[in-house]
């Protein structure tokens, strides 16, 4: 339970676990890697934002909407795996930024995910590989949606 | 012959293998993970639909276009594996959708591929992840690509 | 060295390795596959190209940047395997192009990078799963993103 520890030192209380808004799993485990569906960050006990980055959502909203994706992953692992001690290694983040057609500053905002995953799970296995994409629209105009893949142990 | 005892009693009839549209493969079979090319639903024996959802192309379009993207897939599966027995998870589903700004469905969208891969391959080996995202414009005007991961035997 | 020769035979000479633009790793192995994150072609020595497909940037342009993303990514490789040699399968390539909602011909941009891939590495080694997507706007105003999945043997 060092990970609990961890997040209950850094205040961080878990948001109920996220469900799929569709005929999907939000979590499916191959081998020893875990596959995290695409999600946002609007269950994370704060008021939810909505919108595009560039026109009604500031980058420090966008930040904390990243962050709050993140908080609904360890939901979502410490439901599936029992143990968030399990997590080997975070791989891999996929980011979708909900933004104008000029805004060009997604890794600001989804550093809001990686920031807090480092701080959490520590450099060793905590750093991971990234893209970050500004999309058009994204389901129910999240600002922002992250897929995560991660390696686990048994 | 399980899985095509199954498409043959849902009376769905594959499409001819597609074909890679530049220089890649449509599948790469790595240790027992198989990846899959994104593609589009355009040649499954129905008139082709172009455009974008919240446009010219409804959700219930959008919705078989997914469905046949799901069939593009077993008919490469079925040339590249032999038998789509082999297939013992579907793990991972990337899905984009050609949309409009204000166009916030894509899951209703994206739900054909989801539902039909459950419906052929049952609860435990058709669950995946998934996510789902609304893109500008898509190669030759599709309204959906989905790229997929499955794990299979030998 | 046997692809490092190759390399010297093309006459192609490696940008500096490229750092990452956020709190994140350019890349991570996990088992024996390689996972890059998401970059552009600007560092190549080349004037840099920045914009949109479809409207100031040209698909040759496009095409050419798509090449550079794949120096880049030999370059990272190199300092993160040491040897070139190791890379066992280009497995997957997610492509993204920043573009104009009427361009349909993302799959030429990247091809850029598919053909470089399989020139080096030929075709063996060098095929490769990949998706094409049209995006409203990339980090930097970058006209091309690209990630890669790789396996490698120790």
């Amino acid at each position: 339970m060092i990970i609990e520890k961890r997040l209950e030192d850094l205040g961080i209380v878990l948001p109920p676990t996220p469900v799929a808004v569709g005929s999907y799993a939000t979590a499916i485990l191959s081998g020893d890697m875990l596959y995290l569906s695409g999600t946002g960050g609007f269950n994370t006990g704060d008021t939810p934002v909505f919108g595009k980055l560039g026109r009604e959502v500031t980058i420090d909203q966008g930040y904390s909407s990243s962050k709050g994706i993140v908080l609904n992953f360890l939901s979502t692992m410490k439901d599936f795996l029992g143990d968030l001690d399990r997590v080997e290694q975070i791989v891999k983040l996929l980011c979708f930024v909900n933004c104008t057609s000029d805004f060009i500053r997604q890794p600001e905002v989804v550093n809001g995910a990686s920031d807090l995953l480092l701080e959490i799970f520590g450099e060793d296995r905590g750093f991971h590989v990234r893209s970050a994409i500004g999309v058009f629209s994204l389901p129910f105009n999240i600002p922002v949606e992250i897929e995560m893949i991660v390696r686990v142990h048994a």
